[in-house]
Formats: C-alpha cells, structure tokens, sequence
C-alpha cells in the first residue's frame, strides 16, 4: 500500500467513527408512544453512541403529550434543530390534525431533502407523504389505517404487504411495533449486520428480518 | 334471574367500567425507554382508556433523562403521586444507582404494598428485590445482567428461563422489549383474552404468549 492510500485509508476510518450521524425524531401532539421510542431505544442505545446521537424536536420545545397521555420532552424547535443526518417522522392520532400544518409539513420537505434518510413509522408516511417527500417513491404504512393514509399520497407507490419499505434515502415502516424492526434494518445498513444484531439480542428482541413479513395486512384486508 | 342478583349483576358491570385501574409508571435517571414506553403504549393506548389510567413519577416531577438520552416528563413527585392500583419499575442503567436510594426503595415496598400488581421490566426487577417486595417470590429479569440482579435479592426464586414470570400480584419480566409481551399479558388478565388480542394486533406487535419462552437465556448462557 502506497503512503498516500494508508492515509487516505486512516483518515477515511477515523472519520466515520469520529462523527456520529445526527438522528432528529419529530414530536407533535398525539404522537405514538412506540412509534418514537421504539427506534429511539435502538438508535439511542448506549452501544450505538459511536453510530449516532439522538434527539428530539418540535414547533415547541419542551414538554409533547403522546396519544398515551404521558409527555416526551422536545430538545429543539424546528426553528432551532441542528442539521440532521437522519430524521424519524412518527404517526399517531396527530397526524390527523398536522397533515394540514404547513408550517410543519414544510419544515419536513426540507430536513427530508437535506437527510441522507428520511423514515417515517406507522401514519408517520402521511406526514411524509403530504410533504411531497414519498412522491413517485414506494412506501408502506399502518395497515389498520392504510386507506386513510393513502388518500394523504396519490403520487406514492404504496406498498400493502410489507413490514417496511427501504427506498434508498426514504424508509418507511408499517404499524406501531413495525419501527424497531425498521430501526434494526437501517442500524445494519449504515453500520453493519452483526452490530443490529447483536444490538437486537441486548434488546431482547425477536425481530423481524423479512421486510415483505406481514400477516397484519391480510388482517385488515389488504390482500 | 332474581331482581336482587340482577341489581347485583348491574352494579357489578357498571363499576367495573367506571373505575380504571390507576397505573404508575417509576422514573429515574438512565432509565431504559423501552422498559418505559412499551408497557405504556399497552396500558396507555386510548383503546384501553376505560381500564386503565397512565401517569409517571418520579423523585422529582419534571424532565427525567433516560438512558438513551432523551427524556421524559414525571408527571408527579414520589410524595404527590395519587394511589396506583399497578406500579411499574423500569430498568436500565440508573438502576446501578438507584439500589442504594434508601428513600426510592422505601416508595416502592409502600406502593408495591398497597398495590394490586407490582410490575417490573428488565434490571427493574432488581428495585423490587431490593425493596423486599420479592422475597419468597418467582421472579426473573434481563438476562444480559442476570447474575447482577440476582445478586441484589438472595431471597428471591429467581427463574433464569423465562419471557416474564406472573407471581399473582408481582409480575416480573425479562429485558426491554419483554415488557410489551408482559403487559399484553396483565392486559389480558385485567380484562380479558380477546381485548389483549386486539390490542397486541393494533399495534401490529408479534406478540409471545408464551411466558417460558426465551432464547436469551441460552445466548447470555444460563441454561
């Protein structure tokens, strides 16, 4: 190996271990509890801080009541977000009443486009959707709430059997519990297999590996 | 049916919908999210408002940052928290802490006391053991720190292979996600089988309603 391509080689490894990507989860009233936690429990890991560091934000900081009652605290406004590597768009009974938030959905179409992924869990893709991010782009979502969220994305390849959609810098998951295994897929792809998997063992997790998994869609109808 | 046992019949009914069970949920610093946010998208979702009633506590009302940083809000002080029909104890690395907070450990065994279940999630197990409110009984926990919790409650029937253990009124469970199987479990017992069913499949949740599985215990080699 040539001098300059040991350094090249130490720099490029020293680099990705030295810079951890930012990941912003999206808070709004109502929001769903495990729709934020979930991923938020595997991105947030303590054995992830080399990967990533978490944080949350809202039209408001401070404190954000869930559909669950019990309020998360938002460590940013929009206005104040630091740049985001990765941003996390849950669902919840919310998005009923923020997919007609321009403001919001605007804040959205601009951290999405400046992301390296934007994901979204449950009817978190029709915040998504309304914002132009999943336009002519496959995506899926919760399966109890599907056609309603449809409705939110005429221009979006819908997918109704999957547990999640990777799209390349759009990920989308379906129902609820659906965001960790999404959360583990996505940990393997921007680190590496073992490091989801073994981050999956500590959590305890019986995880979905099979994206196409989903026996919720023929319980709603869907196929 | 006489008119005595219908009116008994009546009131029977009527005040088993009135009354929702009230559950606590215990914060402290670096609890574990999910420990936290898996039972309470359970008991907390708005599908199971009319059996139960959500709310947070911890030493001090206010933000609690949790092990994954981001944090939660208590909705009470340990000393103004209303009475709880079902406490839960997270786990997580502040547990390391807390099992020396004489004050915490005293909260617990009275509200554990007074209590119709006393739930613990992971290394929460081991605030309960050391508040005595095991001894004599089955437990178990996370299985990555088993040996730690065992180590806090030498008089506890400690059961190493085990998705949760339901001991009447203490219920224990293994590590993180193991929380969401056991509070489908409590839910099905409070209420009953087919309300637990159509909450688990809301949530688009792979639900284990086997407490005696666990291959974590042969991973983290226990058996």
């Amino acid at each position: 190996m040539s001098r300059r391509w040991a350094i090249r080689l130490i720099w490029s490894v020293e680099s990705s271990m030295a810079t951890p990507r930012s990941l912003g989860v999206l808070l709004f009233p109502e929001f769903e509890l495990l729709d934020v936690f979930g991923p938020l429990e595997v991105f947030g890991n303590a054995r992830m801080r080399a990967h990533f560091d978490v944080l949350t934000v809202a039209e408001a900081a401070g404190p954000v009541a869930s559909g669950q009652v019990v309020r998360a605290v938002a460590d940013h406004a929009l206005d104040g977000c630091p740049r985001l590597d990765l941003l996390l768009v849950p669902g919840g009974f919310g998005t009923r009443r923020e997919v007609e938030n321009g403001r919001l959905l605007d804040w959205i179409a601009q951290r999405a486009a400046a992301a390296e992924i934007a994901m979204s869990v449950c009817t978190g893709a029709a915040l998504l959707a309304r914002a132009g991010v999943l336009d002519g782009r496959r995506a899926t979502t919760n399966k109890w709430a599907f056609q309603w969220v449809v409705s939110q994305g005429p221009r979006v390849e819908w997918v109704p059997v999957a547990r999640w959609v990777d799209d390349g810098n759009v990920v989308t998951s379906s129902g609820v519990s659906a965001g960790i295994d999404m959360a583990l897929h996505v940990v393997g792809r921007l680190t590496d297999a073992a490091t989801a998997d073994q981050l999956g063992t500590f959590l305890e997790y019986d995880r979905h590996r099979d994206a196409g998994w989903d026996p919720f869609a023929k319980v709603h109808g869907l196929v």
